[in-house]
């Protein structure tokens, strides 16, 4: 597996809505796109800083696993994600070879019409990770 | 303030030595630099993966912020640093300005010589955020 570099950092946030004035006025990122995955139960909002995008995960349902996330952490972190160049299922292979706990055990469909897989923060030292590719 | 990129993303581990061979061999990236922050009381390691650094944090006291951010929340990721273009103390005042509360009233050294500085996660939507500039 080769990680060619940060694909995005996702962060939870209660309401886009109102976390928007913050990157855009005070720190002065753009937001480019905003996005409803719905199996997800989230809505997301992407903002480019350099190379890395973030991505601002507000849940559209108490049982979105981002509002579960926030219930017990607070809004913040909430994942990172890798770019991998030779194919998420490959990478994945590769993970649960190396003994890393699987969330996803196949790549799906992610925001950006990514390819995507999340490992578990068990297996990763407390970082919930992710894989992706275009 | 202009942001130019993520200078590098901070994560709390309970020790370097037990996190490196997950970053180094399940990962891929490669650690070129191990530095112990004496005031803070970390050590700390990087790595690089695209124009990005991940920073190990492990403490080196029980006092260590770091110490008592791994008792609250677990391991993890503590922080995301944002690489700034016109000095931070600039970004400092322009921050403040915008009601932003301030954990470092004025520029300090960092790990890797940086200037740095740290905006309060409350004023921040939950994000530690450190400001830095070669």
């Amino acid at each position: 597996m080769k990680i060619s570099h940060i694909e995005h950092l996702g962060i939870a946030v209660n309401s886009i809505e109102e976390a928007l004035p913050y990157y855009e006025n005070v720190l002065g990122l753009k937001c480019y796109n905003i996005e409803v995955v719905e199996d997800q139960k989230v809505k997301t909002a992407f903002l480019k800083v350099g190379d890395v995008k973030i991505e601002l995960l507000e849940p559209t349902s108490p049982e979105s696993t981002i509002a579960k996330f926030i219930e017990n952490k607070g809004v913040g972190v909430h994942h990172l994600a890798f770019a991998v160049e030779d194919g998420v299922a490959n990478a994945l292979a590769e993970m649960e070879g190396n003994g890393i706990r699987l969330i996803d055990k196949a790549p799906r469909k992610g925001a950006e019409g990514l390819q995507i897989a999340f490992l578990h923060p068990k297996s990763t030292l407390g970082v919930l990770t992710e894989l992706c590719e275009q």
